[in-house]
């Protein structure tokens, strides 16, 4: 009987926020219905399904305040959700039923371009592809560049750090931010969004929401660097022998072409195998297979020329097995659909066992070699397929297994294999989460892979921006 | 007689304290000789003197552990110095004499240089020209550079954030930091010393401490990062006549040369004629005097040639008025000596009221019409002198006041121009400390022109990792 009461008090709470949540963001501004919420309700891969009381998408910086402030007084749970592309389920209710999902969607105004000051102004919920154009229009870039940019959000960015593949030239999400604006978990306003190069004045508070996930507070809108627009790219693929090499050919490009190298991709054989097998119209550029493949952009005012007079020399040292330039859109683009497709390839192998881990640059041939040692050693059936940034110490390290491993095993190896990749990258000062975050997905493994110094460190930042554990409760820590 | 009483106990605390802080440091580990003390108790112009239980250089980071530790245990305060050659008494302990000084000079290792992975790591008590040398040593440079680097140390540079000429190109000290290695308040050790340049596991932990001038933690050791050796440099000297001419200029030399520009500082025309004025062996590079002047240093394959090419449609669109571009390194170091030598030319006009603020790029001319304006209406005498970083819209934009107005009156009107100043910076969305930090000087201009948020924000931050706060007591907060 009090059982019962009491469950009948909680959803008369519950139906109470809602009616309350419902008139601060007016009759457009929710959504209740299981069919139009479902899509919200799962992350896209379909690996977590949650629940939601009500989903509600303000459009002004204010109600976004005033739905918090309901949600912190009725200490009741605010799911932040920008493009719902992420990788790690961060913007994904848990199950209970019981936590709002504040979409930011409908905040999506760019409020301000200023191309003298190289900056604008953009809410949590522009389309990152619309801020590029909005750039590219001003006659300036915005650099960041990822695969989920047409339906990403500037928000969701910010919040988990974005990286790309233009991370070498210009850095994550973090070195794109000059400021930002956001509700706290009290549901009042921070105006941070200054657009300033420089500023000593106290802690730098913007650094806090960066890559926090939704977790210290709703970002509602970021003042962004923009850069000229770089010139006519020129793209390579090189034939290498080992990583090492790979990274050597790097450092000395860097010493040839400072901050002229746009992107610097990493391709294992295995994964440039499974390409040309599954994806239509790709054929390998070279006579013959290589260990590693590695495709770079320059922004080169030589071009081709410029470019060829680059590789000769590393050529005759024996650093670049085999080259290829492209000398027109064409091959550059059929030149990067190898790279582009890998993730399309490796789901017709059935998908890997992902891993998106970093390391320091100068290390990765070492982690290659020691994750292949351990594997071979802990799980001998486990195939490797990797791919990556090279410049960021960045790679998806995917490990398949065989098709003829029973169903009832595959749970258990992929464990095994996890467990066995993350423990290597703790013990080499890498990241087990280079640019996918954390979110639900990788909780647990953060709590087992960090140093208990750096929880303890997160959880008292939470505690202090976030008591009532209000926002995003459950995910990273 | 209880009054007295409750005094010797405290002092023989403080003797206790004292003595177990010698036995973990060991002989040459300490001083408290007041001549030998006395230096590491002031700033630099001698405007703010403290005293000190007692000074303490550890030279391993458990010496550092352990002095926080029972600092932390008796409750007394530790301020860790540097260099000591901050402009705000950051690093200089308050006047009661009861607090410990924790010189970090003697933790002065380099513990490791990578020149394949861009990365060196140092301890905090390095000096910035050796931490410079090294790297050019082993091929790569460290682009960190401002007029303390023979003295200031890497810790003092990493707390506070620090600035100076190269920003435009590299950006600030917090973005050439990849990881750091800090004694908690509670005298733990934070290992965040990776070598990553993507790492979305959880929150970013060290960018707490990067300008916190030592009030959430004591840095003990940094991961830097390093990038190629810059090619030769072309400088060249530009009268220009508006500051928007100046930023215009900046803007199109972007868009020309993405990535190229060393440096781009301006300098009024009071600036330059006080250099002219008490500066032996200065001249004017022109035939006549214009209101502001660019010195910009240019990393170009193409040298002198390419920059001629480029300045000359811009000098015929009127953006520039004139223009002297150095032929050799005689002319470069004339030119540069001019900026470098505006502040001891300032001396010898007496010492301005010095402002270190940044505003928006784009609004730097608003604001240099803006405070003249303003400054003409409340202090008519004041004579502004300006020069500063125009790509980090950083300004010093001091203020002297006429030999003939009396001491009496300086202090008021020193006053009322700072207010002046200050209110029209946070008009503009601007930071009253641009890249001097807070330090003790400025703590209560922060305090009076911050929004109410974010003064709460530091606290919350502060008081999350410094409950007791032991760390630099009365210093930023």
């Amino acid at each position: 009987m009090r059982v019962t009461l009491v469950w009948a008090m909680a959803e008369s709470a519950g139906q109470k926020l809602a009616q309350q949540l419902k008139a601060i963001v007016g009759n457009n501004g929710w959504i209740s219905d299981p069919t139009e919420l479902a899509p919200h309700l799962t992350e896209w891969r379909d690996r977590v399904r949650g629940n939601a009381l009500l989903m509600v998408s303000p459009n002004t910086v204010d109600q976004v305040a005033a739905v918090v402030r309901a949600c912190a007084d009725a200490e009741v749970v605010v799911v932040a959700q920008g493009g719902n592309t992420g990788m790690c389920a961060g913007a994904v209710p848990d199950e209970s039923g019981e936590q709002v999902l504040l979409n930011l969607g409908r905040l999506n105004r760019i409020r301000q371009v200023d191309p003298l000051d190289y900056s604008m102004v953009v809410e949590a919920g522009c389309i990152l592809a619309d801020v590029q154009a909005e750039a590219q229009r001003n006659g300036r870039l915005f650099p960041l560049s990822l695969g989920g940019e047409g339906s990403c959000q500037i928000g969701g960015n910010v919040s988990t750090n974005a990286g790309g593949i233009n991370v070498l030239r210009y850095g994550t999400m973090r070195d794109l931010v000059l400021g930002l604006e956001v509700v706290l978990a009290d549901g009042s306003v921070w105006n941070g969004l200054k657009s300033l190069r420089k500023d000593t004045a106290g802690y730098d508070l913007k650094q806090l929401f960066i890559g926090s996930e939704g977790t210290l507070g709703v970002i509602t809108a970021a003042t962004l660097k923009l850069f000229p627009r770089p010139g006519e790219i020129t793209s390579a693929m090189l034939a290498v022998r080992t990583a090492t090499d790979a990274v050597r050919l790097l450092a000395e490009m860097r010493e040839r072409l400072p901050d002229r190298i746009q992107a610097f991709e990493l391709i294992g054989e295995r994964a440039m195998c499974y390409v040309l097998e599954h994806i239509p119209a790709t054929r390998l550029p070279f006579a013959q297979h290589s260990p590693w493949y590695v495709l770079i952009d320059l922004d080169l005012a030589g071009g081709v020329d410029q470019l060829a007079g680059l590789l000769e020399p590393l050529s005759d040292r024996g650093l670049v097995a085999d080259a290829v330039v492209a000398k027109n859109n064409a091959e550059r683009e059929a030149l990067w659909r190898l790279r582009h497709s890998i993730s399309e390839a490796e789901r017709h192998e059935g998908g890997g066992i992902k891993h998106d881990i970093s390391v320091p640059v100068g290390a990765l041939h070492e982690f290659l070699v020691c994750a292949e040692q351990s594997l071979a050693r802990q799980v001998p059936v486990a195939i490797p397929v990797v791919f990556g940034h090279v410049g960021d110490g960045n790679l998806h390290y995917n490990v398949h297994l065989p098709e003829n491993v029973p169903n009832a095993d595959r749970g258990g190896l992929s464990a095994q294999v996890t467990e066995s990749i993350y423990q290597l990258v703790k013990r080499m000062g890498g990241s087990i989460s280079a640019e996918h975050g954390i979110g639900v997905l990788k909780r647990d493994a953060l709590e087992q892979f960090s140093d208990p110094q750096d929880l303890r460190l997160m959880r008292a930042v939470k505690k202090a921006l976030d008591p009532q554990d209000i926002l995003n409760r459950g995910k990273v820590i």
